[in-house]
């Protein structure tokens, strides 16, 4: 048996005191000119231009991430040949030694579940050395969509995490309805803290934690708050508007507990350093470096105001 | 322009008097005993046997029921040889002229979105064949989900059904929490109404339509009398217990508004006939006209209770 997942995340991120997770969300806009010319006009060209990407993008992520998150929308866009370069990458992904969340979001019930869970997780992704340490689930069906996950984060020590509160704008349709004098996605942070209660690690997290987006900072205060052995997975830094202040306070006082997404603040520096013949990968790095330092800035602060 | 998605499933309706969608759920234990032995042991062969499969349910099918769901999960769960076979399934499916709805529950944001509907309903689709008429979608996040999906609706004559309330055992956990005097599920109703205002056909339906289980029978009724312009795929018949009363009861004065998803039911004549030495074909075909009797049957007695 793996060791459990959450205790993988915490430990990384605590070794490199680094909590940045890298988005993989491969467009043809941000790839390079050179990466853009080989990939000729048909799907078959993107997709493997999409993996040479993300070679180049991992090699300056190696020792900066503890992990990286694939958004598989981005490869299903370009049909069969983007399947094969989604499954490559995450191949890639785990060759250079990261832990690898697969941006799925996929929920559905009984046998459809577990061949989700079959695909991504099980026999089926492990056959072809592309399956991932966690996905992204939807709550919306309830408990019955996560069971075949839930199995496998047991036996293999894998993970998830359970979207609670996203970070577009129109989140709160839904996810802010007021159901027993809480917000549904405080009811729904409740119900995965209860759902992943055995899947609790050593050092205070479960493995089946919860997507809470950085644009709405004060849900992201309280969420941590009412459940802080909730492994968070926090989109929205960036580009959305999260800034490294909203979730330098919601780290732990090891400076863990949460993993901060950010793709285009960290891909957009490919491009820019192509453009300008200077070395990707180098670009990528300190870009990610860069947001690293600022989450821990923030961190250094918030924690001296806790004490 | 093509004509408006739910005109083209009531009229279908109508003129085969039968609102069954048939579900292709393809798992090995509903195969014959020949297309086992042909698949052997690998994802690869699997995946060629799904298609041939589909190919003999599809031609007993054909002229009987309006439209097939193909749920992709099974597909996805054999990797890159699964997304040819789930590619050339839609394909097929639309050259015997049934109207095709992929089951794929997704639910993404921003530009994750816009890819998963070129994936299913746009141009990435349309260049191999194998775009669907519609897709199910997953409201949790909000109409960001849904608007990349919505602006296909409008533009191409397409289709998608939200899921509301789902068929599962663990539905109630989020959907009938009580916000605001009305479980989750009837304010998610009240919001695809609202949200699919502008794709209202000439027949009194909308393209955005609702998934609501025929396992929950009072729930199905008061969303079908609250919602009369909604148009409604019903999983859950027969094998998870929804019954041609429950469906009956709902159709309109014209015997649609519903399509009734049944996939157990069907392709589990497949194998039996299969194994009796009879056509697999004319067995399903049997199947799907029985359940079409039945609900027809239920449909004549509940209108003669309405008047």
């Amino acid at each position: 048996m793996k060791t459990n997942f959450a205790d993988r995340v915490i430990r990384r991120t605590r070794t490199l005191e680094c909590p940045v997770l890298a988005g993989m969300d491969p467009r043809p806009e941000l790839l390079s000119p050179a990466l853009l010319t080989e990939a000729g006009g048909s799907a078959a060209g993107l997709a493997r231009s999409y993996v040479r990407f993300a070679e180049e993008v991992f090699d300056g992520l190696v020792d900066v991430v503890p992990a990286v998150k694939i958004q598989i929308a981005f490869y299903e866009a370009l049909g069969v040949p983007g399947f094969e370069a989604y499954f490559a990458t995450v191949r890639l992904a785990r060759e250079r030694g990261f832990l690898v969340i697969g941006d799925i979001k996929r929920g559905d019930i009984g046998t459809s579940s577990a061949a989700y869970a079959e695909a991504h997780l099980g026999p089926a992704a492990r056959r072809i050395g592309a399956d991932v340490d966690a996905v992204t689930l939807n709550p919306y069906l309830g408990v019955d969509a996560l069971e075949p996950f839930l199995d496998r984060c047991k036996e293999d020590g894998r993970g998830a995490f359970v979207l609670v509160r996203t970070s577009n704008p129109s989140a709160p349709q839904i996810q802010d309805l007021i159901a027993g004098g809480l917000p549904v996605h405080r009811r729904v942070a409740a119900l995965v803290e209860e759902w992943g209660a055995s899947l609790a690690g050593e050092e205070g997290y479960s493995s089946l934690g919860a997507v809470v987006g950085a644009t709405y900072r004060e849900e992201l205060a309280s969420i941590r708050a009412a459940h802080p052995g909730l492994l968070i997975l926090v989109p929205g830094y960036g580009a959305q508007g999260g800034t490294a202040d909203d979730v330098g306070a919601c780290l732990d006082d090891r400076g863990s507990g949460l993993l901060v997404a950010s793709s285009r603040g960290i891909l957009r520096a490919y491009r820019k350093a192509a453009e300008e013949r200077r070395c990707p990968a180098q670009a990528i790095r300190t870009a990610a470096i860069d947001m690293r330092d600022a989450i821990r800035s923030a961190f250094e602060a918030s924690r001296r105001n806790r004490s």
